[in-house]
């Protein structure tokens, strides 16, 4: 085993609570914890899924073929889990999405969709007769699908989907056609090269009447040659930002024609067309994937701030007295303020998301016997939870990435890669602007009628909180007061103000739009106090834990508030009764918080218990040995295989030669 | 010529003021725009220039060689440039770092240090026989260097250099060493594969005795194999999130000697140590880079603010009122918000780029006749604007990025590698905290000392400011005034707080370590008042210009006045007698100012007169056929030069029918 740097071994003896108690907490038990090494040790300690060369190293289409190797390597362990008895949903969450997935294939999987949009829309939204037809042979993988919706000029707005599924009675077929270049399906990942069918959305037409949209099974390539069928027209979208290796595709069709039967039929009964008994059902989906996203949120934080915390306790730099060596970076408070906040905002995600999933699965059990008063609440929280927390989670990253200076820069780091990963997850399953003024109508509507906000726990604060004015005081739930007043306080006047505009004699809509600004930002301050509301609730419900943890946990909470109030002091001036004096003692609050986690902080981000794997980071892992490994990286530069590339005698020879 | 899209011809129709009036304002004059127009022919219609596949498709090894190939092109074009007389500052400028440099090169390129850096410190640095010696071979590019200056384990702190050059006086030779693995040189643009000379920057030991960091000539490569010399150890660094041709390497040396007489020399005589009469000298290269960096904020801001703008107005998407068609994406307020603050901060960039550099020109005159007074004032200007420049520039780049929705994230919008040059910026020339730090320490020692405040002209404000208290009135004065205060409120603030900890008992530098959250931003808001006051003056003293486009540019200039004040809400409540009436009062202005740009914001960004191959995007080409780029771009994926991919042979078919 390699030799430990000694500044961490330092910093280790520091630390003033179990590490070990923390990794069960948040792993939810020891069991929990024991589990998920073996998970890791099944995946992370077998050959075969290790790269030879790192992947940034590649071209694009070799990327490609290294991540369709993985991935069926992936899916055959997976497989061989489940006949052992040990499939849980957890592995299919970790190994697509979570922390092993990124470990594994860090530019993202082709084959995902398969088991995350294609095997869940024929379990949803397919008849009996066509689950006993295809899950099968989805089960088993023995066809690959996607799921194809987005198109080249439609992405939030699906009713403006424009591919058709025109009914030719005489062949009861469906005939697929493409009318313009906008109606490409572009975007489904694995959908350019990877899938053999997909779940294609399409507006339905029978007898020339159109019916809105649908999803059809069809089948994109040849099952033996992998040819694209006739009519079919696929590829890949080409590079991206990040994700390099998931083979985003476009898809077009020219009177393509499927059998009747392809159209899923759940909601559909004998050819005459039915619609869906509530459209609000695939909110369900919608909701779910967003826990998962609040979750991957934690993760990548936790990640990212593993990396540049161990890091800022490894290297040194400048000077901070004359004369005296260069101290660790941790230890300048401008640093610490890169840090620490981001390590308490990863705990106030995690909480967000378990309560979150907590209650979404006792919504899907409502929804099943059809109730569905909850929907509408849970449906404008997991919006706005989405939006704030990839917003942050992107902005968190990035800071700390930036925190680790030029090493933050390279690929070795890994935190360009998981900054890619992260941003990314503003703009897909909901754009944040568009989600956040999903909420702001929620709440707009609310405040226009509070009759039943009393059974609405996660909006019942705003009952009353416009007159909260409580006077500072050193405490979260003051803090958790005054965020509140503050949300009152923006629905209010975004309310006052969209009012204001119908009265000079605007369009509701146009009022709405031109108030739109104020609309996110109410929405957002709402989704701050549920997340800071959440954490404290956790952290004070917590029984069977140390004091010592206890106080960490408190610290962190702390600092999460009061990082949160400082962050919206503006609104805070303006919307309660905080004054100067009052911002002065937050900051003085904020500066004794980052003294006091100063030296757990690299116990903290020992606790979130990443395998140097999962990191893949030259300046996160845990022995840090910062330099060897920077080092030892570079050295697998292809180009560094040879003292001389070839450019020299093609190019840079003649050029100079010529310059004598 | 392609047809030009139906919504950017309307939008073009709307335009109120002569967009080639505002490019040749922009440009510095007509013969400059025609100037820029005949660089832009030179080096962009020539067709050596273009690469066949694009950059991203290839592998990491790959993407150098065609770096290597194109840079010897540049180079040779630039060298026929001076033959004719045409060689200017601009030239180098503009193909080495500006707008030409990175669309013919997007990942930068290996040989800009040559003349960035390598000829201008032998310059600088070399006596007249060193000068004979080497800048012949320089200027001519028969030889091609680097400069080698950071380490492994030293960026900003060059004190701390370790490499070590040791004089043995027995063979008149300076033997170097890298005595750990930190101080191995590493970052150098060039120095991995590309370069075979180096400026060294090294610790001289003569007699026992460390002297200093100084600079030595280096050979690296053997001029006619370009193999590496005996005794150095060299390659490149690896991969980053950008900037990935552009070569960046490592260097140890293990007793390579070299001549005495590469010692630069300018301020050494006669081997006896010197010390160097000013080594505030140096800090004239230092501000010289930074004012170019600033300008660079300004054009990136430009590009990537005219790719977001244009794509705006082409998609639409979502209904903003039932049945109608969908809206251009430009009309949405939120929309508007993320692309127009940063058109009117390109402004803000560029203006305060042309006022420093105009000083600059004034100030490296009085250097050279001895004159430092005003070097402090203007050092602490560079700093901060460097900082808060590069930070919003990366920032805004990311924001417009990510107003492109899921295309934004395509590498073919050209947002993406943007963001990586951009937000390298960050990092590189001095770290943003730590810049903001060093301008703190000027503001904090002028306010303990005002007397001779009035004879400078960046601070002289902080001289009443704490006192302007001005009533709000809807004016860009107004806002100036009222951020002065500010900024002086939070210089006197941190500055209290030091005292505060100092009279506790505490060092100094402890003080300034605990309180330096509040002095970075103290620093950050001193910048703000100056960027306000310069765009302010600027478009105050236009004369000879059209009312239109005057009209315009008070909309911009009140535009940038306003979100930064509101972005300061807090600051503006606390420090100043704003009450919260008044930010109502600004958040409305802020939404007419949106609204009166709007039909112009087209009209503006086509004004910067950015080719399309400058642009290099999908999204932004001036003829705005977006959907039809984007599908051509992705055509070119060698991916999709083959229906069926290896792998489907190689991996998955075997998984599928073993699933059978």
């Amino acid at each position: 085993m390699a030799k430990i740097n000694e500044d961490l071994l330092k910093e280790r003896k520091k630390c003033s609570f179990n590490t070990a108690e923390l990794t069960h907490l948040l792993d939810g038990g020891k069991d929990k914890t024991l589990e998920r090494h073996s998970r890791e040790h099944f995946f992370l300690d077998d050959p075969e899924l290790r790269s030879k060369i790192p992947l940034e190293y590649l071209s694009h289409k070799e990327k490609y073929e290294e991540a369709v190797r993985k991935s069926c390597i992936l899916f055959r362990k997976v497989q061989e889990l489940q006949e052992a008895g040990k499939g849980g949903i957890e592995n299919f969450r970790e190994i697509l999405g979570g922390q092993l997935g990124s470990a594994i294939l860090k530019d993202g999987n082709p084959l995902t969709l398969h088991y995350v949009m294609f095997i869940p829309t024929i379990t949803g939204q397919g008849d009996f007769e066509q689950q006993a037809e295809w899950m099968h042979k989805a089960w088993t993988c023995s066809i690959i699908g996607t799921y194809a919706q987005t198109e080249l000029g439609h992405g939030t707005f699906i009713r403006g989907l424009e591919t058709t599924a025109t009914y030719d009675p005489k062949t009861e077929e469906f005939v697929l056609n493409s009318p313009t270049l906008t109606s490409y399906k572009w975007w489904p990942g694995g959908l350019g090269h990877s899938a053999n069918f997909a779940i294609v959305v399409a507006q339905l037409y029978t007898q020339g009447k159109c019916h809105g949209i649908h999803p059809f099974i069809v089948q994109l390539r040849d099952e033996e040659t992998h040819m694209p069928m006739k009519g079919i027209k696929i590829g890949e979208i080409g590079c991206k930002l990040g994700m390099n290796s998931t083979n985003n595709g476009y898809l077009g069709f020219e009177n393509y024609r499927i059998p009747r039967t392809n159209l899923l039929m759940k909601n559909n009964k004998d050819g005459t067309y039915v619609k869906s008994p509530s459209s609000k059902l695939t909110y369900g989906t919608m909701i779910f994937v967003r826990v998962v996203l609040v979750q991957d949120c934690a993760s990548y934080m936790k990640k990212a701030v593993t990396i540049a915390t161990r890091y800022s306790a490894v290297r040194h730099q400048s000077e901070m007295k004359p004369n005296c060596p260069e101290p660790q970076i941790i230890d300048y408070v401008t640093q610490q303020y890169k840090l620490f906040p981001y390590i308490a905002m990863s705990f106030a995600f995690q909480y967000s998301a378990s309560w979150l999933w907590d209650i979404y699965n006792n919504v899907t059990g409502e929804l099943e016997s059809g109730q569905l008063e909850n929907l509408p609440e849970l449906h404008a929280l997991a919006c706005c939870l989405k939006a704030v927390g990839t917003a942050d989670c992107a902005a968190g990253v990035e800071t700390l990435r930036l925190a680790c200076g030029g090493h933050g820069y390279m690929t070795a780091s890994n935190l360009p890669s998981t900054y890619g990963l992260a941003t990314a997850m503003c703009t897909y399953e909901g754009e944040n602007t568009v989600l956040l003024l999903q909420t702001a109508r929620y709440l707009i509507k609310i405040w226009q009628n509070k009759k039943n906000i009393q059974n609405l726990p996660t909006v019942r604060y705003l009952d009353n909180a416009l007159f909260n004015n409580r006077s500072y005081e050193k405490s979260v739930s003051w803090i958790l007061s005054a965020l509140q007043q503050v949300a009152a306080a923006k629905i209010d006047l975004a309310n006052k103000h969209i009012n204001d505009r119908v009265r000079q004699g605007k369009a509701y809509e146009d009022a709405w739009n031109e108030t739109s600004i104020e609309l996110v930002a109410a929405a957002d301050a709402h989704c701050r106090t549920f997340l800071l509301d959440i954490f404290n609730l956790t952290v004070n419900n917590f029984q069977s834990i140390s004091p010592e943890l206890k106080a960490v946990l408190t610290d962190l909470l702390e600092l999460y508030a009061v990082h949160t109030a400082i962050r919206m002091t503006g609104d805070l001036l303006r919307f309660t009764n905080t004054i100067g004096k009052d911002v002065e003692a937050l900051q003085l609050w904020l500066e004794e918080l980052l003294a006091k986690i100063r030296p757990n902080a690299i116990g903290i981000v020992d606790s979130f218990d990443i395998r140097d794997e999962v990191l893949g980071s030259a300046l996160g892992a845990y022995d840090g040995n910062v330099y060897e490994r920077l080092f030892a990286e570079a050295q697998k530069s292809p180009l560094n295989h040879e003292p001389v590339n070839k450019s020299f005698g093609l190019y840079l020879k003649p050029f100079l030669k010529n310059n004598l």
